[in-house]
């Protein structure tokens, strides 16, 4: 993978954000190549790409995708990446958990590849997520709440039980396998280009398909995206003094972490988890508050933001769903203790304008979890592959003449 | 890639067709891996299918596309392919080319790689022809002819002066990077997989967005394909004695052939090129008609059908579009000399219930050129880069302290 050379880099204390930056080729070819080191781009060839994504866990979030599509995801996923799907969809009499596992099993088996599927809703999982001391996560009804921050927690969890050291997400209701594939490839290009063990890349689509007047359209940007980024880029600008631009991924569901960084970040539940990623950076390594991460502090975190070639084309969820991330985006911004009484002030007043809040009142909390390397992940881990019927490691006992190491153990190398 | 293992092989005569292979992995990762070989799939490692890449030339058929999607194109085409593109665009008081030649030229700036433009209606390029001895393509205005055959025609020849062994085709209006990119690494891993060294692949794309009442609707099967799918199989069957469905690729514009095999072909005009690929192997090698080439008889050709795994996503060209590419198609399987008396009248049949002919009227003939291999390429050589004045080989002097070999050469290594 080719990506472009990236020129401006904002600093928010020891949180480094590079600019945008394009990716120029999928495929950028081998390693032996003449010619000295070029100006404008930057060249990962993939043995270089192969070896992060050996060492990278792909999290698939799911809620009730269709067999092809999901399929197609797994396709896209490189070989040596190992998937792990945390599912919330329907379990009734149809059970589509059951056949999301069957689909994720089938794909194995001629893919000969090893693979995780795990329910969020499994009376196993949560006490498993209990034990290891994140109770916060448990509703009322004893289960791991159904968000999507908390799928991304479980997936971030049973991650640092494999011994990777790097975890990727992506969404399980993509229409196009490429894409999946470049989102996969950019997530080791840029770690393999980070200059941090504490790193983050984060995917702004190219253009999304959408119908306008009976017409497919290319839109550039989601109505999300703009006004998170705007008012993450206005808090980062109150404290330098400079306008900015340079956050442009305030709501990217497709990101990725070095295991160091992810376990100590602390994620929030639902549609927040992502743009809370950028506050919860900005709290523990931001300088403004006092951190106990000196080593952190010291190597500093590195923020990549890829602009991926191909079109994102997934389902529409409807302009509800819309207005709840963005909500949800604005409303972690507002409690942060970094925001500043000014942007938070025009939050109010974004949120008073699109009637997301009554006049007086403030904007909702979200739920703020602890980091997962805080956790008890041993007992995570016993409780999970005792208890958790939904947990599926394929293939199980090497069927077909093959055989793969257990991937979950518990001794986090970590 | 991995690759569905094939089952079914249809023979006509030294022609192998083997049933259409899914795509099963994007990426399959490297050679070192455990296990047996797989039952159900093929994997071919990078390693082997960049080794394929950098002997293949990809062609890429142009007319009237924006920058952004020419870029997209370019961005998917692996780096150690070479790019060959054939373009027909305008060249009115705003010359298309030579927007479309600045598009490919900054490209191959930022991805530092080589590329040749050429424009189909150059007149240096007509005379490269003639003085090559394919007058044929010209027309009365004295230069190559519009359609797609006759540029896929300039293609194979200006391939045939790299020294590369293997030619793709990938149509430049496509809004899919991640699909291209897919194509071509099914042309390789086809390739590498091929037990003959003529061989050719062909895909079909494993569905098409369409817009249908305002939604859009994953389609499987173009109507043109089916259409020309039926009737080859027909074909076939006829011979056999045995009914088949072997034949999925019969109008598939992606596609791909070692040029041992692609410089024997006569190629069609306009869009019965590719489905006249079949009729012209079967023409030349189906044991049917005598035939010149004992070493192809002897090797046999292995034709390999994959199906991918992206949308082909594309512009909508319109009903008349897919009209012409329809009658094209029966035009020259009515005409073969191995066509039987059957499926010739059922071909009428379908013609005149389709008004493409009258009562009594014989399907026009399409035109049929002479194999790239019987021209004198070494004239063509000379001619086309002395006279070709919309001929580009980027970069041509090693701009930016970077330097390639020329591409094209007069001393072709077949």
């Amino acid at each position: 993978m080719r990506l472009e050379r990236p020129h401006r880099t904002e600093r928010f204390g020891a949180v480094r954000i590079h600019e945008l930056q394009r990716v120029i080729e999928l495929d950028s070819g081998d390693a032996a190549m003449a010619g000295p080191r070029s100006r404008e781009s930057l060249r990962v060839p993939s043995a270089q790409l192969r070896a992060i994504e050996q060492d990278m866990v792909i999290v698939v979030p799911c809620m009730n995708e269709t067999r092809r599509v999901i399929e197609g995801v797994l396709s896209g996923v490189p070989h040596d990446c190992l998937v792990i799907m945390v599912s919330n969809s329907a379990r009734g009499p149809v059970d589509r958990y059951e056949i999301e596992a069957q689909t994720v099993e089938q794909f194995c088996q001629a893919a000969e590849r090893p693979a995780i599927t795990v329910h969020q809703r499994d009376p196993g999982l949560a006490a498993a997520v209990k034990a290891a001391g994140a109770a916060d996560l448990i509703d009322d009804e004893g289960l791991v709440r159904g968000g999507k921050g908390e799928a991304m927690f479980v997936g971030l969890a049973m991650a640092a039980l494999t011994g990777r050291r790097y975890l990727g997400f992506i969404d399980a209701d993509n229409f196009v396998p490429g894409a999946v594939n470049e989102y996969c490839k950019a997530y080791a290009a840029a770690f393999q280009l980070a200059d941090s063990p504490y790193s983050m890349v984060r995917i702004s689509w190219h253009s999304k398909p959408k119908l306008r007047d009976g017409r497919l359209f290319f839109s550039r940007r989601g109505r999300t995206s703009e006004v998170t980024n705007q008012f993450l880029n206005q808090l980062i600008g109150e404290y330098s003094g400079f306008g900015t631009e340079v956050v442009a991924t305030g709501n990217a569901g497709e990101h990725a972490f070095s295991l160091q960084l992810g376990l100590k970040l602390r994620l929030a539940g639902g549609f927040a988890v992502e743009p809370y990623e950028y506050l919860d950076m900005f709290e523990q390594f931001g300088g403004v508050l006092d951190s106990p991460h000196q080593e952190v502090l010291d190597k500093s975190v590195s923020v990549s933001q890829i602009e991926t070639r191909n079109p994102h084309f997934h389902d529409n969820k409807g302009d509800h769903h819309v207005q709840d991330m963005r909500m949800q985006a604005l409303n972690v911004l507002y409690h942060s203790p970094v925001c500043l009484p000014s942007v938070r002030s025009e939050i109010l007043d974004f949120m008073l304008a699109h009637r997301a809040i009554g006049e007086g009142d403030e904007p909702p909390r979200e739920r703020i979890y602890p980091p997962v390397g805080t956790l008890a992940l041993d007992r995570f881990c016993d409780m999970l592959t005792t208890e958790a019927h939904s947990l599926r490691q394929v293939p199980s006992d090497g069927g077909d003449g093959l055989s793969y190491a257990p991937q979950l153990s518990r001794w986090p190398r970590h």
